[in-house]
C-alpha cells in the first residue's frame, strides 16, 4: 500500500476567481504580506500494491483523463508515504 | 517572495463522498488497484517577505481560521519554494 498524491491546479494563465477571493478578503480579515493565492485540488489514491514505473503511469493517465482538466489545469504526481506494515 | 501550500484535507474519520465517487467510477473506466480516494483543497499563497517563523506563524492562524474548517478538516503548511531572484 501506498499513498500517491495528484495536485490539480489551474494552469498560470488561467484566472482564478476563488484563489483571488481569499487573496481580497486577506487584507480585510488582518493578514497582509500574501500578494496571490491561488485554489486547486488535491487527491490522495492509496494504491495497492507497488508504486512501480507501470503504476505511475497508470496514475498518470488516470489523473490526465479523470482527475485534471488538461485544457485549463496542470497536475503533479507524487508517491508520499509508503505503508510497510501493510505489504 | 516565496510559495507556501497549504493543503487541507477532510479528518480520516469524516466521509468524503467526492473522493468516494472517484474511487467508485475508477475500476468502471479501466483502472484497478486503487483501493480509496480522498479530494481535499490545495492552496498555494505567494508571500511577501521572508517565510520566518513569525510568517508561518500568521499563515497557521490563517489556514486554521478561514481555509481550513478544523471541526471536520485538516491541514498541513510546507514552504514549497523561495525564488531567490524575486527578494
Amino acid at each position: 500500500m501506498a499513498r500517491v498524491v495528484v495536485d490539480v491546479m489551474l494552469k498560470p494563465e488561467i484566472l482564478d476567481p476563488q484563489g483571488q477571493a481569499v487573496q481580497r478578503a486577506l487584507p480585510r480579515l488582518g493578514f497582509q504580506g500574501i500578494s496571490d493565492v491561488r485554489q486547486g485540488k488535491r487527491f490522495e489514491l492509496e494504491v495497492d500494491g507497488p508504486v512501480d514505473e507501470a503504476a505511475l503511469a497508470r496514475i498518470h493517465d488516470l489523473a490526465e483523463s479523470f482527475l485534471a482538466n488538461t485544457v485549463i489545469e496542470d497536475f503533479t504526481i507524487r508517491v508520499e508515504e509508503v505503508a510497510e506494515a501493510a505489504k
